[in-house]
């Protein structure tokens, strides 16, 4: 027996890809040796994608150590898992791909070939050159959508050829195997009569969805949406080039039900309406924004095939209307991780009328689909170095770990970010201050170029970290007595006073910082602070061993990281090893549309990712207090 | 290598049931010996109906007259198939039911082991008596509907164990491996909570469809159709004991576009909305036959969890709302053969809202779904004994076969057997006369004990019959010259009268026969015969080996057999072998209800039955023209 990988439960994988240099990759094991190389950016041939179809996926493997070498005279084995050492067994197709000398010899489809334990694998090299994009933070994918056309030029039945309609075109996809739909049975005799019998088959993963009149391969279109509680975006793709062709975004129509997922679910359980009304709000912010996207475009919506979508947990049920009450309340529980294979029209989407619709997986309650999609996007999950992400908002998810190993949680930060509970806070939009400088002049970059109308999260980091810089806050959150002010910053110690007996900081004009301000920031940073450093404690690193921190959500990506460091938000890493990760939840749902391989990645991660719940833990509360000053 | 069964395609298993006498039976390759063993009323143990989830059908499988004492010592197998010499290579999962050594002695799980090669099966005792029902033309049939349910107690979550719902439920079930849909999903929060955890599982197949509240397992239905040209019948089935709860039929509600098939389709060619109005009268007419059959039942429409349809490859068409057009013009080309997963509602049935839909699959344009039933009823794709099956109607299907192989054809016999074209033909219903016997005196069956109002097919055929043994009909079909008559028979000569100058025979009243009525039974008579003797021919066997002829569907049932014989409609068998099989397309429906296995050997029909083509076959019209006279 080849032995696993000892203690992480993954197993190693050598690829040894014609042409290349070796590479060694972890994978979870039964994933299959075509989508461990898939995932590491290793192109084997195939043009079914995966299904076992298309038989182009030849590959050789063997134990490791083994090497190509093997000439069967080694000892058989009697216990059915193959010939000749090759620790993979014989699938229901390998005998249709291979003749028994190449099986004997290890050869297999690598898309049916689970890797469950650690082998070395022969990858020859590829007849054609697989289409690659990159997505997310600097990910390089393959392009093996869902969503596949063929057109085909089909013989016309005659008397001694009464092969049915669908069969005939089913008989002419030779590298898919799909079975087709209620829609696509009606559709497929009618159009291949108007259409002279040359016509375009419309695959989405096993499924025949449709028959198109002509040749239509050229138009296959995806819409991925990342569904925020603020914040909704859709990127319409080109799955045959991997290329963006339009994003939108626009606030979830949800919002007038509260700003953050707790007082939405909270409505859903005041008034029994509330659910129905929630779910048809999500749809008509999906809807209009996909309506945008192919409109600005030029896309017709009856091209668009596949829809994927990530989101936090919450926003997940509530636009499927699915009840999110066991969610809001202790123990907080989903109805599920993984969702069933749903119709865009299930989101209320006008696209093609059988078009599908992925939703990424989610690992827990408070670590949605959107960290996942945000990890698939970042690569943790294949990336030997110790990473940490953060998605900074009022529930932050926090996710440390690497390749081998991965740890999630969620640490309550409170609305501090979005501008809520803050005396002059906003949102980042036009006016907001969103970085601050003391220099020790007051310099402020305000969104939009207009006059400064109230501060933003990124700026109530800076305005902190910049105070504490200087002198004017201490390490315990409060500002200095006015004396000790005039001492360490003449310039600025005349913009200390007092607003309704509490003392402020004055930004400019009317927009002031205020010590309850100050306060609220150190309830949030410590919520983070406590949450990775719970991580690092049940990883059994320390601080100094992050190689990397990212910083996602659109709060994420306008931190200034030294300001982040500063108030002890992240760990102190050199400035350039925190890396703002930007929108990865939009990415993640993109990289689903762009690869079934992906999307299976994404899958797998909810064996991956381990979740830790806080708040059940008895040393939570004693270190948020030791990490709530700065 | 193992041998085939050559020239038949099948292959050939022994089955070896404990304390039962040894069975041989052939299927085709590539069938499970689960169902190979289920098809053949040979019972396995198994609670999940062959899913390969609850590892239960387990038997020792080896290749013919290596019998069971395999010891492991024969030389291994290096192609990957199997050790020791079992033909049967290993599944995925049965390393998970089996230890290596048992592996090694040929143990597989029946579900998962596919016979490809001839066959020793050793079954052990069953560890429970599994429910069979009575079905079709005497078939014994085990129970493994589709339709399960689970009743289980659930611990509620906590901070401790938040595993989602549905992961929760599903890990209950330790039997079903089933994927939830939507509908679960929406549905199992708040059931689970508001039935204090203790809950039922609704299982279709693969897939949960639903969760409900408290013990609900005694409650299982499933509802088969008949969807017949003229008469469509349903009946509701207890799928937990196999038993009808209610039967009822009416008229097709399509009537009014034509009375067979090939009107109805021209129907929709003249008019493009035909078709939607054609799917619309089939689906109510499904729906008031629901309505009824629950209500006579007294079963809640929300417990009929799937239903079958069987019909003609036209009625399955319509009620699909698939354009019927290819099957109505040369070279008759069906969409489709077999259907994909449908749910009830895409036939317009309001039953559980997730409800199934399985409709039997259709071999040919004009061998369609019911008689697929038919031979499913009748089980002649698993009798030695060569049979012949006539299902008489205007287009009359025809079936020749045994378990090792079975041809397939249609006959135009026109309308003649509908009472249509005929002088004083109408419809089976009261009033009609339905038998005839010359006594000389003329004694007459009549529908419903009122006077005779018209002549039916079965009375049609009986006059025909019984004038041709008292001699007014002469061999060639024409009425005997009167002295002759007079000479033949004297108590009947004095009916033979003219009517609008053409000869007729007097049966009561003013309802005779004609001599163009006996024209037209000569050939529809002609069309039948001329089809059974081409599929004899093409067999290559003789009329006299035919060992029993099934008279199907409801005209066949009321047919006398002797009559049937005298006019040569069927071969010259002894009268008791020539049987009236009754409404065998209901009965196959019920069958796919019941039984999964049954299921998929309607599947296996496909591949099985070979049709053969008349129209295009150059010596149809020479037999047709020498089985004119009777």
């Amino acid at each position: 027996m080849t032995g696993r990988d000892s203690g992480t439960g993954r197993v190693r994988l050598r690829l040894l890809a014609e042409g290349r240099p070796p590479r060694e990759v972890t994978v979870p094991p039964g994933v299959s040796v075509f989508e461990a190389a898939s995932w590491n950016g290793v192109a084997i041939d195939s043009t079914c994608g995966g299904h076992g179809t298309c038989r182009k996926c030849k590959v050789r493997v063997a134990a490791p150590g083994a090497g190509g070498g093997n000439d069967g005279s080694a000892p058989d084995r009697a216990d059915g898992t193959g010939g000749a050492g090759c620790p993979v067994p014989v699938s229901r197709l390998d005998p249709r791909a291979f003749t028994p000398e190449q099986l004997r010899e290890g050869w297999r489809l690598a898309c049916l070939a689970r890797a469950v334990s650690d082998l070395e694998v022969e990858i020859p090299a590829l007849s054609t050159r697989p289409k690659a994009a990159t997505v997310g933070v600097g990910r390089q994918v393959i392009l093996r959508p869902a969503v596949q056309k063929r057109y085909v030029e089909l013989a016309e039945p005659s008397l001694s050829d009464q092969t049915p309609d669908l069969e005939r075109l089913l008989a002419a996809l030779d590298d898919l195997e799909p079975v087709p739909d209620l829609h696509a049975v009606r559709a497929a005799g009618k159009t291949m009569r108007a259409a002279d019998f040359k016509v375009t088959a419309v695959v989405v993963d096993d499924v025949l969805i449709d028959v198109e009149p002509g040749d239509t391969s050229g138009s296959r279109y995806g819409v991925a949406f990342d569904l925020g509680t603020t914040t909704v975006v859709a990127t319409l793709l080109d799955l045959s080039s991997g290329t963006p062709v339009a994003v939108r975004s626009m606030l979830n129509l949800q919002q007038p039900y509260g700003a953050d997922v707790i007082s939405r679910i909270s409505a859903t359980m005041l008034d029994p309406s509330a659910l129905d009304r929630l779910r048809d709000a999500a749809r008509e912010t999906l809807d209009q924004l996909a309506r945008e996207v192919c409109k600005e475009g030029d896309v017709s919506p009856g091209h668009v095939y596949e829809v994927a979508l990530a989101g936090n947990a919450t926003m997940v049920h509530l636009v499927l209307g699915v009840d999110p009450e066991p969610l809001g309340v202790a123990p907080f529980v989903m109805a599920t991780r993984a969702l069933p294979a749903l119709l865009a029209s299930d989101l209320g989407l006008r696209f093609h009328p059988r078009a599908r619709a992925v939703v990424l997986p989610a690992p827990g309650a408070y670590v949605g689909g959107d960290i996942v999609a945000g990890v698939l996007a970042s690569g943790m999950d294949r990336d030997r170095r110790l990473r940490l992400f953060i998605d900074v908002g009022t529930n932050c998810e926090i996710v440390l770990g690497d390749a081998d190993r991965l740890l999630a949680t969620a640490a309550p930060a409170g609305p501090a970010f979005e501008g809520a509970q803050i005396r002059c806070g906003m949102r980042a939009s036009a006016g907001a201050i969103e970085t601050v400088r003391l220099t020790p002049s007051v310099e402020l970059g305000v969104i939009g170029d207009v006059a400064p109308a109230g501060l933003c999260g990124s700026g109530l980091v800076d305005a902190v970290a910049e105070l504490l810089r200087v002198g004017l806050l201490d390490r315990s959150g409060r500002f200095v007595p006015d004396e000790e002010a005039v001492r360490l910053a003449p310039e600025l110690a005349g913009r200390l006073a007092a607003v309704g007996g509490e003392r402020v900081f004055t930004l400019a004009g009317d927009v002031f910082l205020s010590q309850r301000d100050v306060r609220e920031l150190q309830f949030a940073k410590a919520a983070i602070a406590t949450g990775w450093r719970l991580l690092l404690a049940e990883h059994g690193a320390a601080e100094d061993e992050i190689q990397q921190v990212l910083l996602a959500g659109s709060f994420g990506s306008y931190l200034s990281p030294a300001s982040a460091v500063r108030i002890g938000l992240v760990p102190r890493l050199a400035l350039p090893r925190i890396v703002s990760a930007g929108n990865v939840a939009g990415e993640g749902a993109k990289l689903a549309l762009l690869s079934v391989q992906e999307r299976a990645g994404a899958l797998a991660l909810l064996e991956e990712i381990h979740y830790v719940e806080l708040s059940d833990r008895p040393d939570f509360n004693d270190r948020f207090v030791d990490l709530l000053a700065f």
